[in-house]
Protein backbone atom coordinates (compact mmCIF):
# COMPACT_ATOMS: atom_id res chain seq x y z
CA UNK A 1 0.00 0.00 0.00
CA UNK A 2 1.25 3.48 -1.04
CA UNK A 3 0.73 6.21 1.94
CA UNK A 4 1.44 9.11 -0.15
CA UNK A 5 1.95 9.43 -4.29
CA UNK A 6 3.87 12.56 -5.12
CA UNK A 7 2.71 12.70 -8.96
CA UNK A 8 4.89 15.21 -10.40
CA UNK A 9 2.72 15.85 -14.30
CA UNK A 10 -1.03 15.26 -14.13
CA UNK A 11 -1.19 14.43 -17.70
CA UNK A 12 -3.41 11.37 -19.41
CA UNK A 13 -0.42 8.48 -18.06
CA UNK A 14 0.56 10.19 -14.59
CA UNK A 15 -3.35 10.95 -14.17
CA UNK A 16 -4.42 7.18 -15.11
CA UNK A 17 -1.33 5.71 -13.05
CA UNK A 18 -3.11 7.92 -9.76
CA UNK A 19 -6.67 6.43 -11.16
CA UNK A 20 -5.43 2.91 -12.07
CA UNK A 21 -3.95 2.62 -8.24
CA UNK A 22 -6.94 4.45 -6.42
CA UNK A 23 -9.31 2.02 -8.29
CA UNK A 24 -7.21 -0.75 -7.11
CA UNK A 25 -7.03 0.20 -3.44
CA UNK A 26 -3.47 0.61 -3.84
CA UNK A 27 -2.72 4.12 -2.60
CA UNK A 28 -4.14 6.17 0.25
CA UNK A 29 -3.51 9.81 -1.06
CA UNK A 30 -2.24 11.05 -4.18
CA UNK A 31 -0.51 14.77 -3.94
CA UNK A 32 -0.20 16.33 -7.72
CA UNK A 33 1.55 19.10 -8.95
CA UNK A 34 1.59 20.07 -12.88
CA UNK A 35 3.45 23.55 -14.12
CA UNK A 36 -0.11 24.54 -15.38
CA UNK A 37 -2.38 25.62 -12.25
CA UNK A 38 -5.29 24.61 -14.46
CA UNK A 39 -3.97 21.53 -15.49
CA UNK A 40 -3.55 20.82 -11.52
CA UNK A 41 -6.35 21.99 -10.38
CA UNK A 42 -8.44 20.04 -12.58
CA UNK A 43 -6.76 16.57 -11.87
CA UNK A 44 -8.04 17.40 -8.26
CA UNK A 45 -11.57 18.52 -9.49
CA UNK A 46 -11.82 15.26 -11.78
CA UNK A 47 -10.93 13.52 -8.53
CA UNK A 48 -7.34 12.02 -10.27
CA UNK A 49 -5.45 13.71 -7.13
CA UNK A 50 -6.97 14.21 -3.77
CA UNK A 51 -4.70 17.28 -3.26
CA UNK A 52 -2.85 20.02 -5.42
CA UNK A 53 -0.05 20.74 -4.89
CA UNK A 54 1.89 24.49 -5.95
CA UNK A 55 5.24 23.54 -6.85
CA UNK A 56 6.89 19.79 -7.43
CA UNK A 57 8.82 19.82 -4.12
CA UNK A 58 5.47 20.48 -2.60
CA UNK A 59 4.13 17.45 -4.30
CA UNK A 60 6.92 15.22 -3.32
CA UNK A 61 7.12 16.14 0.44
CA UNK A 62 6.01 13.53 2.59
CA UNK A 63 5.59 10.94 0.02
CA UNK A 64 6.63 7.49 -0.18
CA UNK A 65 6.39 7.14 -3.96
CA UNK A 66 6.97 9.41 -6.42
CA UNK A 67 6.14 9.51 -10.15
CA UNK A 68 7.56 11.77 -12.47
CA UNK A 69 5.15 11.72 -15.34
CA UNK A 70 6.72 14.73 -17.77
CA UNK A 71 7.64 14.75 -21.02
CA UNK A 72 11.28 13.21 -21.65
CA UNK A 73 13.12 16.38 -22.16
CA UNK A 74 11.20 17.78 -19.03
CA UNK A 75 12.60 14.42 -16.47
CA UNK A 76 16.21 15.93 -15.84
CA UNK A 77 15.14 19.51 -14.85
CA UNK A 78 12.43 17.30 -12.57
CA UNK A 79 15.51 15.38 -10.73
CA UNK A 80 17.01 18.26 -10.15
CA UNK A 81 14.32 20.51 -8.12
CA UNK A 82 13.36 17.61 -6.66
CA UNK A 83 16.76 16.03 -5.50
CA UNK A 84 17.69 17.90 -2.46
CA UNK A 85 14.52 17.01 -0.90
CA UNK A 86 14.31 13.31 -1.88
CA UNK A 87 14.52 11.60 1.50
CA UNK A 88 16.05 7.89 1.31
CA UNK A 89 14.22 4.86 0.65
CA UNK A 90 11.20 6.79 -1.46
CA UNK A 91 10.75 5.15 -4.75
CA UNK A 92 11.16 7.26 -7.60
CA UNK A 93 9.85 6.07 -11.50
CA UNK A 94 9.31 7.81 -14.89
CA UNK A 95 6.74 6.63 -17.14
CA UNK A 96 8.95 8.17 -20.24
CA UNK A 97 9.44 6.29 -23.66
CA UNK A 98 13.01 6.58 -23.48
CA UNK A 99 14.96 5.33 -21.11
CA UNK A 100 18.93 5.76 -21.95
CA UNK A 101 18.52 9.84 -21.79
CA UNK A 102 16.22 9.32 -18.37
CA UNK A 103 19.48 7.14 -16.76
CA UNK A 104 21.90 9.33 -17.56
CA UNK A 105 19.94 11.99 -16.16
CA UNK A 106 19.36 10.07 -13.71
CA UNK A 107 22.65 9.21 -12.90
CA UNK A 108 24.23 12.34 -13.43
CA UNK A 109 21.74 14.56 -11.37
CA UNK A 110 20.60 11.75 -8.46
CA UNK A 111 24.37 10.79 -7.70
CA UNK A 112 24.26 8.41 -4.75
CA UNK A 113 20.00 8.84 -4.76
CA UNK A 114 19.63 7.08 -8.22
CA UNK A 115 19.77 3.25 -6.34
CA UNK A 116 15.86 5.01 -5.25
CA UNK A 117 15.00 5.22 -9.24
CA UNK A 118 13.40 2.75 -11.18
CA UNK A 119 13.19 3.80 -14.74
CA UNK A 120 9.41 2.96 -16.45
CA UNK A 121 7.91 2.98 -19.64
CA UNK A 122 3.87 1.80 -19.79
CA UNK A 123 3.63 0.65 -23.30
CA UNK A 124 0.12 2.24 -23.28
CA UNK A 125 -1.54 5.60 -24.64
CA UNK A 126 -3.93 7.42 -26.59
CA UNK A 127 -3.78 10.21 -29.15
CA UNK A 128 -6.07 11.80 -26.35
CA UNK A 129 -3.55 13.70 -24.47
CA UNK A 130 -4.42 15.70 -20.98
CA UNK A 131 -6.30 14.67 -17.71
CA UNK A 132 -9.43 14.57 -18.50
CA UNK A 133 -8.45 11.53 -20.56
CA UNK A 134 -6.67 9.80 -17.76
CA UNK A 135 -8.44 6.33 -17.67
CA UNK A 136 -7.98 3.44 -14.98
CA UNK A 137 -8.18 1.03 -17.37
CA UNK A 138 -5.71 2.29 -19.92
CA UNK A 139 -2.49 0.08 -18.66
CA UNK A 140 -5.23 -3.30 -18.06
CA UNK A 141 -3.67 -5.81 -20.55
CA UNK A 142 -0.63 -3.86 -21.08
CA UNK A 143 3.12 -4.31 -20.89
CA UNK A 144 5.24 -2.29 -18.20
CA UNK A 145 8.83 -2.55 -19.10
CA UNK A 146 11.01 -1.38 -16.27
CA UNK A 147 15.04 -0.94 -17.23
CA UNK A 148 16.77 -1.17 -13.82
CA UNK A 149 20.44 -0.01 -13.28
CA UNK A 150 22.93 -2.34 -11.34
CA UNK A 151 22.77 -0.60 -8.21
CA UNK A 152 18.88 -0.12 -8.14
CA UNK A 153 17.89 -0.95 -4.84
CA UNK A 154 16.28 -4.03 -5.02
CA UNK A 155 13.35 -3.60 -2.32
CA UNK A 156 12.30 -0.45 -4.50
CA UNK A 157 12.32 -2.60 -7.78
CA UNK A 158 9.79 -5.22 -6.26
CA UNK A 159 7.74 -2.26 -5.15
CA UNK A 160 7.84 -1.01 -8.64
CA UNK A 161 6.82 -4.39 -10.07
CA UNK A 162 3.95 -4.51 -8.03
CA UNK A 163 2.93 -0.84 -8.45
CA UNK A 164 2.04 -1.55 -12.01
CA UNK A 165 0.66 -4.99 -11.97
CA UNK A 166 -1.70 -3.39 -9.25
CA UNK A 167 -2.28 -0.81 -12.53
CA UNK A 168 -2.97 -4.21 -14.62
CA UNK A 169 0.38 -3.98 -16.25
CA UNK A 170 2.46 -7.50 -16.97
CA UNK A 171 5.67 -6.21 -16.21
CA UNK A 172 9.34 -6.79 -18.34
CA UNK A 173 12.84 -6.24 -17.51
CA UNK A 174 15.02 -5.06 -19.97
CA UNK A 175 18.11 -2.71 -20.00
CA UNK A 176 17.81 1.01 -21.10
CA UNK A 177 19.93 0.24 -24.73
CA UNK A 178 17.77 -2.92 -25.25
CA UNK A 179 14.29 -1.00 -24.70
CA UNK A 180 15.81 2.10 -26.58
CA UNK A 181 16.80 0.09 -29.89
CA UNK A 182 13.55 -2.02 -29.46
CA UNK A 183 11.25 1.01 -29.45
CA UNK A 184 13.49 3.07 -32.17
CA UNK A 185 12.15 -0.04 -34.06
CA UNK A 186 8.06 -0.80 -33.27
CA UNK A 187 7.25 2.57 -32.23
CA UNK A 188 9.46 5.44 -32.55
CA UNK A 189 10.24 5.36 -36.72
CA UNK A 190 5.92 4.24 -37.19
CA UNK A 191 5.34 7.49 -35.43
CA UNK A 192 8.06 9.69 -37.77
CA UNK A 193 6.90 7.77 -40.94
CA UNK A 194 3.04 8.48 -40.18
CA UNK A 195 3.97 12.48 -39.25
CA UNK A 196 5.96 12.57 -43.05
CA UNK A 197 3.54 10.56 -44.47
CA UNK A 198 0.36 12.81 -43.09
CA UNK A 199 2.44 15.92 -43.69
CA UNK A 200 3.08 15.16 -47.46
CA UNK A 201 -1.12 14.47 -47.92
CA UNK A 202 -1.34 18.28 -46.13
CA UNK A 203 1.18 19.64 -48.65
CA UNK A 204 -0.56 18.65 -52.47
CA UNK A 205 -3.15 21.30 -53.23
CA UNK A 206 -5.60 18.36 -53.44
CA UNK A 207 -5.40 17.29 -49.75
CA UNK A 208 -9.01 18.19 -48.70
CA UNK A 209 -9.77 16.39 -51.34
CA UNK A 210 -7.79 13.05 -50.71
CA UNK A 211 -8.57 13.48 -47.24
CA UNK A 212 -12.18 13.08 -48.02
CA UNK A 213 -11.99 9.74 -49.93
CA UNK A 214 -9.80 8.10 -47.42
CA UNK A 215 -11.22 5.05 -45.98
CA UNK A 216 -10.87 2.76 -42.47
CA UNK A 217 -7.24 1.46 -43.58
CA UNK A 218 -5.80 5.35 -43.84
CA UNK A 219 -7.56 5.97 -40.71
CA UNK A 220 -5.72 2.91 -38.73
CA UNK A 221 -2.63 3.58 -40.40
CA UNK A 222 -2.24 7.41 -39.80
CA UNK A 223 -4.33 7.41 -36.14
CA UNK A 224 -0.15 7.67 -34.30
CA UNK A 225 -0.34 11.05 -36.71
CA UNK A 226 -2.19 12.68 -34.10
CA UNK A 227 0.21 12.01 -30.99
CA UNK A 228 0.91 14.80 -28.77
CA UNK A 229 3.96 17.01 -30.33
CA UNK A 230 6.01 17.86 -27.04
CA UNK A 231 6.19 14.08 -26.05
CA UNK A 232 7.16 13.18 -29.64
CA UNK A 233 9.28 16.16 -29.92
CA UNK A 234 11.18 14.90 -27.02
CA UNK A 235 11.37 11.27 -28.15
CA UNK A 236 12.76 11.77 -31.13
CA UNK A 237 15.52 13.82 -30.32
CA UNK A 238 16.68 11.56 -27.70
CA UNK A 239 16.47 8.45 -29.38
CA UNK A 240 17.54 9.85 -32.57
CA UNK A 241 20.34 7.72 -33.81
CA UNK A 242 18.44 4.25 -33.28
CA UNK A 243 15.03 5.96 -35.28
CA UNK A 244 17.44 7.51 -37.91
CA UNK A 245 19.16 4.07 -38.03
CA UNK A 246 15.74 2.16 -38.29
CA UNK A 247 14.71 4.69 -41.28
CA UNK A 248 17.47 3.74 -42.92
CA UNK A 249 16.62 0.03 -43.10
CA UNK A 250 13.14 0.88 -44.07
CA UNK A 251 14.17 3.20 -46.76
CA UNK A 252 15.92 0.36 -47.99
CA UNK A 253 13.02 -1.96 -47.69
CA UNK A 254 10.81 0.55 -49.60
CA UNK A 255 13.56 0.82 -52.38
CA UNK A 256 13.38 -2.85 -52.60
CA UNK A 257 9.78 -2.94 -53.57
CA UNK A 258 10.12 0.21 -55.58
CA UNK A 259 12.43 -1.61 -57.56
CA UNK A 260 10.40 -4.42 -57.79
CA UNK A 261 6.91 -2.39 -58.74
CA UNK A 262 9.21 -0.80 -61.92
CA UNK A 263 10.24 -4.23 -63.17
CA UNK A 264 6.71 -5.03 -63.57
CA UNK A 265 7.80 -8.11 -61.58
CA UNK A 266 4.18 -9.44 -60.53
CA UNK A 267 5.50 -12.42 -59.02
CA UNK A 268 8.46 -11.01 -57.35
CA UNK A 269 6.44 -8.36 -55.85
CA UNK A 270 3.74 -10.60 -54.57
CA UNK A 271 6.40 -12.92 -53.00
CA UNK A 272 7.72 -9.96 -51.05
CA UNK A 273 4.09 -8.96 -49.92
CA UNK A 274 2.94 -12.52 -49.14
CA UNK A 275 6.02 -13.35 -46.84
CA UNK A 276 4.55 -9.48 -45.16
CA UNK A 277 1.12 -9.93 -45.18
CA UNK A 278 1.55 -13.87 -43.31
CA UNK A 279 4.17 -12.64 -40.79
CA UNK A 280 1.55 -9.79 -39.84
CA UNK A 281 -1.25 -11.78 -39.74
CA UNK A 282 0.10 -14.33 -37.23
CA UNK A 283 1.63 -11.28 -34.99
CA UNK A 284 -0.82 -10.67 -32.12
CA UNK A 285 -0.22 -8.14 -29.39
CA UNK A 286 0.94 -8.82 -26.09
CA UNK A 287 1.51 -12.40 -27.28
CA UNK A 288 4.29 -14.57 -25.09
CA UNK B 1 -35.04 -5.28 -57.79
CA UNK B 2 -32.37 -7.72 -59.68
CA UNK B 3 -33.73 -11.14 -60.88
CA UNK B 4 -30.45 -12.78 -61.34
CA UNK B 5 -26.86 -11.71 -60.62
CA UNK B 6 -23.87 -13.07 -61.98
CA UNK B 7 -21.24 -13.24 -59.80
CA UNK B 8 -17.55 -13.70 -60.92
CA UNK B 9 -15.54 -13.99 -57.70
CA UNK B 10 -16.40 -15.23 -54.86
CA UNK B 11 -13.78 -13.62 -52.74
CA UNK B 12 -14.75 -10.94 -49.64
CA UNK B 13 -15.80 -8.34 -51.48
CA UNK B 14 -18.30 -10.25 -54.24
CA UNK B 15 -19.33 -12.26 -51.46
CA UNK B 16 -20.11 -9.37 -49.45
CA UNK B 17 -22.49 -7.70 -52.20
CA UNK B 18 -23.94 -10.78 -52.44
CA UNK B 19 -25.14 -11.21 -48.99
CA UNK B 20 -26.12 -7.21 -48.56
CA UNK B 21 -28.08 -7.09 -51.67
CA UNK B 22 -29.67 -10.21 -49.80
CA UNK B 23 -30.13 -8.99 -46.50
CA UNK B 24 -31.61 -5.62 -48.55
CA UNK B 25 -34.45 -7.80 -50.37
CA UNK B 26 -32.72 -6.42 -53.61
CA UNK B 27 -31.59 -9.64 -55.54
CA UNK B 28 -33.73 -12.61 -56.23
CA UNK B 29 -31.02 -15.15 -57.14
CA UNK B 30 -27.17 -15.06 -57.49
CA UNK B 31 -25.09 -17.45 -59.55
CA UNK B 32 -21.46 -17.37 -58.45
CA UNK B 33 -18.28 -18.55 -59.81
CA UNK B 34 -14.61 -18.75 -58.84
CA UNK B 35 -11.99 -19.84 -60.34
CA UNK B 36 -11.60 -22.65 -57.35
CA UNK B 37 -14.26 -24.87 -57.38
CA UNK B 38 -13.86 -25.48 -53.50
CA UNK B 39 -13.98 -21.19 -53.41
CA UNK B 40 -17.72 -21.71 -55.62
CA UNK B 41 -18.89 -24.39 -53.57
CA UNK B 42 -17.96 -23.08 -50.40
CA UNK B 43 -19.95 -19.62 -51.55
CA UNK B 44 -22.71 -21.75 -52.27
CA UNK B 45 -22.39 -23.56 -48.71
CA UNK B 46 -22.40 -20.54 -47.01
CA UNK B 47 -25.79 -19.25 -48.55
CA UNK B 48 -23.49 -16.26 -50.25
CA UNK B 49 -24.49 -17.79 -53.92
CA UNK B 50 -27.43 -19.51 -54.36
CA UNK B 51 -26.35 -21.79 -57.66
CA UNK B 52 -23.06 -22.30 -57.77
CA UNK B 53 -21.59 -22.22 -61.88
CA UNK B 54 -18.76 -24.03 -63.78
CA UNK B 55 -17.96 -21.20 -65.61
CA UNK B 56 -18.14 -17.43 -65.82
CA UNK B 57 -20.13 -17.68 -69.06
CA UNK B 58 -22.48 -20.23 -67.52
CA UNK B 59 -22.47 -17.48 -63.98
CA UNK B 60 -23.62 -14.56 -66.50
CA UNK B 61 -26.25 -16.66 -68.15
CA UNK B 62 -29.50 -15.19 -67.46
CA UNK B 63 -28.23 -12.23 -65.09
CA UNK B 64 -29.20 -8.88 -65.35
CA UNK B 65 -26.42 -7.68 -63.07
CA UNK B 66 -23.07 -8.91 -63.50
CA UNK B 67 -20.24 -7.81 -61.02
CA UNK B 68 -17.08 -9.25 -61.78
CA UNK B 69 -15.14 -8.90 -58.60
CA UNK B 70 -11.47 -10.06 -59.36
CA UNK B 71 -8.15 -9.10 -58.91
CA UNK B 72 -7.23 -5.99 -61.03
CA UNK B 73 -5.07 -7.93 -63.21
CA UNK B 74 -7.60 -10.70 -63.91
CA UNK B 75 -10.58 -8.03 -64.66
CA UNK B 76 -9.48 -7.66 -68.48
CA UNK B 77 -9.19 -11.59 -69.10
CA UNK B 78 -13.03 -11.63 -67.29
CA UNK B 79 -14.23 -9.24 -69.92
CA UNK B 80 -12.67 -11.42 -72.76
CA UNK B 81 -14.51 -13.99 -71.94
CA UNK B 82 -17.83 -12.72 -71.44
CA UNK B 83 -17.85 -10.40 -73.98
CA UNK B 84 -19.12 -12.83 -76.45
CA UNK B 85 -22.33 -13.92 -74.34
CA UNK B 86 -23.28 -10.49 -72.71
CA UNK B 87 -26.47 -9.41 -73.90
CA UNK B 88 -27.55 -5.65 -74.01
CA UNK B 89 -28.94 -4.16 -71.29
CA UNK B 90 -27.02 -5.86 -68.65
CA UNK B 91 -25.66 -3.78 -66.17
CA UNK B 92 -22.00 -5.17 -65.93
CA UNK B 93 -19.56 -3.46 -62.82
CA UNK B 94 -16.58 -4.30 -61.09
CA UNK B 95 -15.00 -3.86 -57.85
CA UNK B 96 -11.41 -3.29 -58.71
CA UNK B 97 -8.75 -0.77 -56.14
CA UNK B 98 -7.63 0.98 -59.24
CA UNK B 99 -10.01 2.38 -62.59
CA UNK B 100 -7.57 3.53 -65.35
CA UNK B 101 -6.31 0.07 -66.13
CA UNK B 102 -10.05 -1.37 -65.49
CA UNK B 103 -11.80 1.15 -67.98
CA UNK B 104 -8.94 1.01 -70.71
CA UNK B 105 -9.29 -2.92 -70.80
CA UNK B 106 -12.81 -1.92 -70.89
CA UNK B 107 -12.51 0.40 -74.03
CA UNK B 108 -10.46 -2.44 -75.19
CA UNK B 109 -11.96 -5.81 -74.86
CA UNK B 110 -15.89 -4.55 -74.64
CA UNK B 111 -15.91 -2.38 -77.38
CA UNK B 112 -19.42 -0.87 -78.08
CA UNK B 113 -20.74 -2.94 -75.16
CA UNK B 114 -18.43 -0.61 -72.81
CA UNK B 115 -21.77 1.38 -72.87
CA UNK B 116 -23.16 -1.16 -70.11
CA UNK B 117 -20.41 -0.91 -67.51
CA UNK B 118 -19.89 1.64 -64.86
CA UNK B 119 -16.50 1.11 -63.03
CA UNK B 120 -16.69 0.67 -59.01
CA UNK B 121 -14.76 0.87 -56.42
CA UNK B 122 -16.42 0.44 -52.78
CA UNK B 123 -13.99 1.75 -49.94
CA UNK B 124 -14.32 -1.15 -47.58
CA UNK B 125 -12.61 -3.93 -46.86
CA UNK B 126 -11.22 -6.39 -44.62
CA UNK B 127 -7.22 -7.73 -43.81
CA UNK B 128 -8.94 -11.27 -44.23
CA UNK B 129 -9.90 -12.39 -47.60
CA UNK B 130 -11.77 -15.20 -48.82
CA UNK B 131 -15.76 -15.62 -48.66
CA UNK B 132 -15.86 -17.46 -45.33
CA UNK B 133 -15.35 -13.56 -44.32
CA UNK B 134 -18.09 -12.17 -46.56
CA UNK B 135 -20.41 -9.83 -44.41
CA UNK B 136 -23.33 -8.33 -45.39
CA UNK B 137 -22.43 -5.08 -43.35
CA UNK B 138 -18.93 -4.52 -45.33
CA UNK B 139 -19.84 -1.73 -47.47
CA UNK B 140 -22.40 -0.09 -44.28
CA UNK B 141 -21.82 3.71 -43.84
CA UNK B 142 -18.65 3.46 -46.50
CA UNK B 143 -18.26 4.94 -49.60
CA UNK B 144 -18.82 3.22 -53.33
CA UNK B 145 -16.93 5.40 -55.88
CA UNK B 146 -18.43 5.39 -59.39
CA UNK B 147 -16.04 6.26 -62.15
CA UNK B 148 -18.37 6.46 -65.49
CA UNK B 149 -17.32 6.98 -69.04
CA UNK B 150 -18.94 9.33 -71.40
CA UNK B 151 -20.88 6.92 -73.23
CA UNK B 152 -21.65 5.11 -69.70
CA UNK B 153 -25.33 4.43 -70.16
CA UNK B 154 -27.57 6.54 -68.04
CA UNK B 155 -29.81 3.91 -66.56
CA UNK B 156 -27.60 1.47 -65.93
CA UNK B 157 -25.31 4.17 -64.13
CA UNK B 158 -28.39 4.48 -61.99
CA UNK B 159 -29.40 1.44 -61.44
CA UNK B 160 -25.47 0.93 -60.22
CA UNK B 161 -25.91 3.36 -57.71
CA UNK B 162 -29.28 2.05 -55.94
CA UNK B 163 -27.57 -1.28 -55.98
CA UNK B 164 -24.52 0.42 -53.80
CA UNK B 165 -26.65 2.03 -51.94
CA UNK B 166 -28.86 -0.75 -51.36
CA UNK B 167 -25.37 -2.14 -49.69
CA UNK B 168 -25.34 0.46 -47.51
CA UNK B 169 -22.50 2.50 -49.22
CA UNK B 170 -23.14 6.12 -50.00
CA UNK B 171 -22.18 6.57 -53.39
CA UNK B 172 -20.16 9.06 -55.16
CA UNK B 173 -18.82 9.67 -58.98
CA UNK B 174 -15.30 10.49 -59.74
CA UNK B 175 -12.73 10.46 -63.24
CA UNK B 176 -10.94 7.40 -63.64
CA UNK B 177 -7.94 9.32 -63.54
CA UNK B 178 -9.18 11.37 -60.67
CA UNK B 179 -9.83 8.53 -58.58
CA UNK B 180 -6.43 6.75 -59.24
CA UNK B 181 -4.22 9.94 -57.70
CA UNK B 182 -6.07 10.13 -54.94
CA UNK B 183 -6.28 6.26 -54.23
CA UNK B 184 -2.31 5.82 -55.10
CA UNK B 185 -2.17 9.04 -51.96
CA UNK B 186 -4.64 7.80 -49.33
CA UNK B 187 -4.98 4.34 -49.83
CA UNK B 188 -1.91 2.74 -52.55
CA UNK B 189 0.75 4.49 -50.91
CA UNK B 190 0.17 3.42 -46.96
CA UNK B 191 0.07 -0.11 -48.07
CA UNK B 192 3.34 0.49 -49.65
CA UNK B 193 4.73 2.31 -46.78
CA UNK B 194 3.19 -0.57 -44.40
CA UNK B 195 4.71 -3.63 -46.37
CA UNK B 196 8.26 -2.16 -46.17
CA UNK B 197 7.88 -1.30 -43.03
CA UNK B 198 7.21 -4.17 -41.72
CA UNK B 199 9.60 -5.77 -43.81
CA UNK B 200 12.00 -4.12 -42.68
CA UNK B 201 11.32 -5.36 -39.12
CA UNK B 202 11.34 -9.17 -40.08
CA UNK B 203 15.28 -8.59 -41.76
CA UNK B 204 16.39 -7.21 -38.19
CA UNK B 205 17.98 -10.45 -36.22
CA UNK B 206 15.96 -8.83 -33.62
CA UNK B 207 12.48 -9.43 -35.05
CA UNK B 208 11.11 -11.65 -32.95
CA UNK B 209 12.00 -9.67 -29.67
CA UNK B 210 10.97 -6.55 -30.96
CA UNK B 211 7.73 -7.84 -32.36
CA UNK B 212 6.45 -9.15 -29.22
CA UNK B 213 7.39 -5.84 -27.29
CA UNK B 214 5.10 -3.84 -30.05
CA UNK B 215 2.12 -2.05 -28.98
CA UNK B 216 -1.45 -0.51 -29.86
CA UNK B 217 0.43 1.46 -31.97
CA UNK B 218 2.48 -0.82 -33.78
CA UNK B 219 -0.77 -2.48 -34.37
CA UNK B 220 -2.93 -0.28 -36.09
CA UNK B 221 -0.12 1.64 -38.18
CA UNK B 222 0.78 -1.74 -39.60
CA UNK B 223 -2.71 -3.42 -39.77
CA UNK B 224 -2.76 -3.05 -43.85
CA UNK B 225 0.44 -5.10 -43.43
CA UNK B 226 -1.65 -7.79 -43.34
CA UNK B 227 -3.83 -7.42 -46.90
CA UNK B 228 -3.89 -9.68 -49.83
CA UNK B 229 -0.64 -9.91 -51.61
CA UNK B 230 -2.28 -10.98 -55.51
CA UNK B 231 -4.87 -8.03 -54.72
CA UNK B 232 -1.97 -5.71 -53.90
CA UNK B 233 0.45 -6.97 -56.22
CA UNK B 234 -1.73 -5.88 -58.91
CA UNK B 235 -3.12 -2.50 -57.40
CA UNK B 236 0.50 -0.96 -56.82
CA UNK B 237 1.46 -2.48 -60.65
CA UNK B 238 -1.40 -1.04 -62.28
CA UNK B 239 -0.91 2.71 -60.24
CA UNK B 240 2.32 2.41 -60.35
CA UNK B 241 3.70 5.51 -61.63
CA UNK B 242 0.71 7.45 -59.13
CA UNK B 243 1.94 5.37 -56.13
CA UNK B 244 6.02 6.32 -57.15
CA UNK B 245 4.90 10.15 -57.67
CA UNK B 246 3.70 10.09 -53.91
CA UNK B 247 5.98 7.40 -52.58
CA UNK B 248 8.58 10.71 -53.63
CA UNK B 249 6.58 13.07 -52.39
CA UNK B 250 6.48 11.20 -48.86
CA UNK B 251 10.31 10.28 -49.06
CA UNK B 252 11.17 14.22 -49.24
CA UNK B 253 8.86 15.09 -46.00
CA UNK B 254 10.36 12.16 -44.10
CA UNK B 255 13.74 13.98 -44.97
CA UNK B 256 12.17 17.26 -43.94
CA UNK B 257 11.63 15.25 -39.99
CA UNK B 258 14.52 13.72 -40.26
CA UNK B 259 17.10 16.72 -41.23
CA UNK B 260 15.20 18.97 -38.19
CA UNK B 261 15.75 15.90 -35.48
CA UNK B 262 19.14 16.01 -36.68
CA UNK B 263 19.57 19.67 -36.37
CA UNK B 264 18.15 19.04 -32.99
CA UNK B 265 15.63 21.85 -33.31
CA UNK B 266 13.22 20.77 -30.97
CA UNK B 267 11.03 23.58 -31.75
CA UNK B 268 10.99 23.05 -35.54
CA UNK B 269 10.14 19.65 -34.84
CA UNK B 270 7.52 20.35 -32.54
CA UNK B 271 6.26 22.89 -35.01
CA UNK B 272 5.94 20.02 -37.75
CA UNK B 273 4.68 17.79 -35.41
CA UNK B 274 2.00 19.72 -34.19
CA UNK B 275 0.56 20.92 -37.62
CA UNK B 276 0.44 17.19 -38.81
CA UNK B 277 -1.10 16.11 -35.45
CA UNK B 278 -3.75 18.89 -34.90
CA UNK B 279 -4.75 17.89 -38.72
CA UNK B 280 -5.06 14.59 -38.43
CA UNK B 281 -7.28 14.83 -34.78
CA UNK B 282 -9.70 17.29 -37.37
CA UNK B 283 -9.72 14.22 -39.51
CA UNK B 284 -12.53 12.13 -39.76
CA UNK B 285 -14.47 9.15 -41.67
CA UNK B 286 -16.17 10.08 -44.65
CA UNK B 287 -16.78 13.60 -43.17
CA UNK B 288 -18.67 15.46 -45.95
Amino acid sequence: MIQQLGLIGCGLIGGSVALALKAAGTVRHVVGYSPSPTTTERARALGVIDTAAESALRAISGADVVLIAVPVAATERTFKTIRELLPPGVLVMDVGSTKRDVVDAARRVLRERVTQFVPAHPIAGKELSGVEHADALLFQGKRAILTPLPQTDATLLTKAEAIWRACGAEVRRMTPEAHDDAFAAVSHLPHLIAFAYFASILQQKEADEFLALAGPGFRDFTRIAASDPAIWRDILVSNREQVLAQSTRFRGALDVLERTMRDTQGEALEALISGVSQARSHWRLNKR
